[in-house]
C-alpha cells in the first residue's frame, strides 16, 4: 500500500540521500549486513545515501534474519518508523551512521535454502532452441514455474572474486569426458527474493497470501559453466555447473520500497493456458524493475552495457513461484532465497546471458576494446545494476552486483 | 584405523549396551541431538544401549555440529575418550544418562545444505528402463556421480508424520495437468552422510582427503511423488516431487564405528570406464552396510520386509561423491548432508523403492494382510533399518527411520 514513505518530496537529513540519482534515497531504505573494521561481530543496517544506519544498536534489531521473520505488517511499520527517523533529525541520530566505503558489506542475510527458478519464457525459448530442435519448450513450461533446488553455501556477496571452476566436459554429450577448467563460463542476470516469515511443513502458502512472504529483492548473478552443464544435467538437472558461485547484491530492497513499481504482469501470449487456480494471485503481483548487465575486460577503461531487461516481462511472478514452491507443503524459512531465472526479453538487447546473446558462441559480442567474447575470460568484470522509475515517484536503485573472474586453480598442486 | 574401541570383547557399565543384538553397543557410539521433557534447549548426546549420554554438560561439547566441524583426528580422539568413559565406571558417571524413551530425539544435526546422489547403477538402470526405451542410462552415468541439490528445510527426523503432497500431475507427460494429491507416493531407501569439517569456496577436497570429511552416516528415506516427478523434472530435475519430506534416523553412526566394515567397492562391470583421476581415492572406501525396508499397513499387526540391499553394491562411493561435489570449488560446511540415492542391487529383493519393486505399479506387491500395494496408501508405516556385521567384530546398528503417511490436506480449506 502506498503511504507517506513513498512521498517523492520526502527528504532525509542525510544529505547524500537527496541527490537525484542516488540508489538509496529515503524512499528506498534497503537492509544490509555489515562489519566495522577490526570487529568480529556482524551488524544489521539500513542504507541511506552513502551511509548505513546501524539498526542493531539503536533499534534493537538483532539481525536482518529477524526482519525477514517479521509478519508483513510489522515490516511495514518498521519502514514507517525508519522513514520518520531519517526524515526528522534528532540530536545524536548520526551516531549510528557509518559511511558505506568504511565498512565491509556481507551477504545481506544468512541464507538457509536457495531455489532457482526459470521463469522467463523468452529465456527458456531461446535456450531450448539452442539445444533442442523442433519444440524448444518442454510441455510443462506454461503450466509450472519450473525450478531446481540451488546450493546455499556457494552464494556470495557482490565483490567476491569468482574462480573459474574445473569440471567434466563432453561437448558432444556422448562422452568420453575430460576434466578441465570450464571453457564456457557465463553469467545469468536474475532477480533474487528474500523470503519470510514462511510456513510450516505441510502447510502451503496460498497464492493470495504469498506476497506477504516476500520480504525484498536483490540482484543475483547465477554464474554458469555451460560446458559442465550440458554434460551433467541429465536426468537430475544442473549441479556443479552452478554451485561454484552465485553472487548477490548486498542490499535487500523491500517490497515496501517497491510498492510504486508494482504492476500487472505482461499478458500471456494468445492461446497460452491460464494458470491453474492454485497459482492465481492478485492482478498486481509483478514489479517493473530494470536490470542491466555491464562487462569490463582488463583491456577496457570502463564497462560496457551488454543487455537491459525488465523484470516485468517474466512469465511467472514471484508470488506464483512462492505459491508453487510451497504447494506440496515444503517449508520456507526466514532468509530463504529464490532466484527468478535469467531475465530475458523479446529483443536481442534483452538477453540476460552470453549463451543467448552469442547464440552459444556462434555470434561473439564485440567489445569497444576490439576484443570479442563468446564466453567470459579471466579478468572479466561482470556487474549487474538494477533500478525502478515511475511517474510521480522517486527513482530507487538496487545497487550493484559485481564479480571478477579469476583463473582456475592448478588442480593437483 | 582399527583400535581398542573396536575390540568385540569391550563391555560397557551401561548393561543394555551389552545385549547381543543391541544397535548401540560400546563399539558404536553414535551422536544424536535431543531435548528433555519441558526444556526448550537442545542437547548433544551419544547413544549407549537404551540410554543417551549428554555430552554437552559433562564433556563441554556445545552441539553435534561442533563435532562435525572437528578434524578427523579430533573425532577419533573423542571416540576413544567416550569409549573409555563408558567402559570404566566412575562414580557419578550415570548422572548424565537419560533413557531414550524419555527424551525427544531431534534431527541429529542442523542441516545447512542437502545434496542427493543417484549412485546405484542397479537403481539407475531399473528406473531408466521404466521411462526410456532403448538405452536406459544417460551417457554420463558411468563418468559422473550424478546428483542434484536437495531441500534442507524439509528434512525431518524419524517419527515425523509425512503428509501426502498435492502437486501438478500429467501422467502422459504432454499435459494438460491437474492439481491433485499425489497418487504415486513412494519411499526410497538411502544412506545419508553427515559431512565436516569441509572446505572453503574455490578449494576442492581431493579424493584422497575426502574420507576425512565424512563424519558419519544415517538412514535416509527420500520420499518421492512419482506422478509429480515425471511431469515436473524436465529440464531442471526433481523439485516438489521430493521437497515435501525427507526422513532421516536420529543417530549419526561415525566412520570411526564403521571402520571394521570398510571394504573395497564391488568391481565395476567388465568394459565400464575407469573413474577419472580426480575421482580415484583409496581402495577401501566402501562400507558394507545392510539396509532393509519394512512396511506395515493399518490392517497389519506387524511390519513385513519388502527389500534388503547392501550399501557396498553402489557404483560410486561416498568419497567419490564428495570429491566430485567439491571439484568445482563448492564449499561443504559442517553438518551438510548428502544422500546416496536409492540403494538397489541386482536381485528383485534388493530393489529400494516401490517404483522399481512394482515395475511402476504394473506388478503390485502382495502384503500378508491380503492387501496389495502399487504405491503407498494413507496410514502406511514405512521403516528403514540398517546394520553392519563382520567376522571378529561386534554387530552395530543404525537404528531405524520411520514415517507414517497422513492424508493430504483439504487444500482450499
Amino acid at each position: 500500500m502506498l503511504d507517506e514513505t513513498h512521498d517523492p518530496q520526502l527528504r532525509s537529513w542525510v544529505e547524500s540521500a537527496n541527490e537525484p540519482l542516488a540508489d538509496f534515497p529515503i524512499q528506498n531504505l534497503p537492509f544490509c549486513r555489515f562489519r566495522r573494521p577490526g570487529e568480529e561481530r556482524t551488524r544489521a543496517g539500513v542504507a541511506i545515501g552513502d551511509q548505513v544506519l546501524d539498526i542493531g544498536e539503536d533499534w534493537g534489531i538483532a539481525s536482518v534474519a529477524a526482519v525477514m521473520a517479521m509478519p508483513a505488517a510489522a515490516r511495514t511499520d518498521l519502514r514507517r518508523r525508519l522513514s520518520r527517523h531519517l526524515a526528522n533529525y534528532t540530536p545524536g541520530a548520526d551516531r549510528f551512521l557509518y559511511p558505506v566505503r568504511e565498512i565491509e558489506l556481507l551477504l545481506p542475510c544468512e541464507i538457509g535454502n536457495y531455489t532457482d527458478f526459470y521463469a522467463s519464457l523468452h529465456h527458456a525459448t531461446n535456450v531450448g532452441a539452442l539445444f533442442r530442435t523442433g519444440n524448444p519448450l518442454a510441455p510443462n513450461y506454461k503450466w509450472i514455474p519450473i525450478a531446481y533446488h540451488g546450493r546455499a553455501s556457494s552464494v556470495v556477496v557482490s565483490g567476491t572474486p569468482v574462480r573459474r571452476p574445473w569440471g567434466q566436459v563432453a561437448e558432444d554429450r556422448a562422452g568420453p569426458p575430460v576434466f578441465t577448467p570450464s571453457r564456457k563460463l557465463d553469467y545469468e542476470v536474475e532477480l533474487g527474493a528474500f523470503l519470510g516469515p514462511g510456513n510450516r511443513l505441510g502447510e502451503p502458502i496460498r497464492a493470495d497470501q504469498a506476497f506477504d512472504h516476500i520480504a525484498g529483492v536483490v540482484l543475483l548473478n547465477d554464474w554458469s559453466a555451460r560446458d559442465i552443464q550440458v554434460w551433467e544435467y541429465q536426468p537430475l538437472g544442473p549441479f556443479l555447473s552452478k554451485s561454484f558461485a552465485t553472487s548477490i547484491s548486498p542490499w535487500i530492497v523491500t517490497t515496501g520500497a517497491l510498492e510504486p513499481f508494482r504492476c500487472v504482469p505482461e499478458p500471456r501470449p494468445t492461446g497460452d493456458p491460464q494458470p491453474l487456480p492454485y497459482l492465481c494471485a492478485g492482478s498486481r503481483d509483478a514489479f517493473d524493475i530494470v536490470l542491466e548487465l555491464w562487462l569490463r575486460s582488463p583491456h577496457m577503461q570502463g564497462p560496457v552495457m551488454l543487455s537491459r531487461g525488465r523484470f516485468r516481462s517474466m512469465y511467472w511472478t514471484l508470488t506464483q513461484m512462492l505459491a508453487h514452491h510451497t504447494s506440496n507443503g515444503c517449508p520456507i524459512c526466514p532468509g530463504d532465497l529464490i532466484g527468478s531465472g535469467t531475465v530475458s526479453g523479446p529483443e536481442k538487447s534483452n538477453r540476460g546471458c552470453l549463451l543467448e546473446l552469442t547464440a552459444r558462441g556462434a555470434e561473439p559480442v564485440a567489445l569497444p576494446s576490439g576484443e570479442k567474447r563468446e564466453f567470459l575470460e579471466d579478468g572479466d568484470e561482470v556487474t549487474l545494476r538494477g533500478w525502478c522509475e515511475a511517474p510521480g515517484f522517486r527513482r530507487i536503485g538496487l545497487g550493484e552486483c559485481r564479480g571478477v573472474i579469476e583463473p582456475a586453480i592448478a588442480y593437483l598442486s
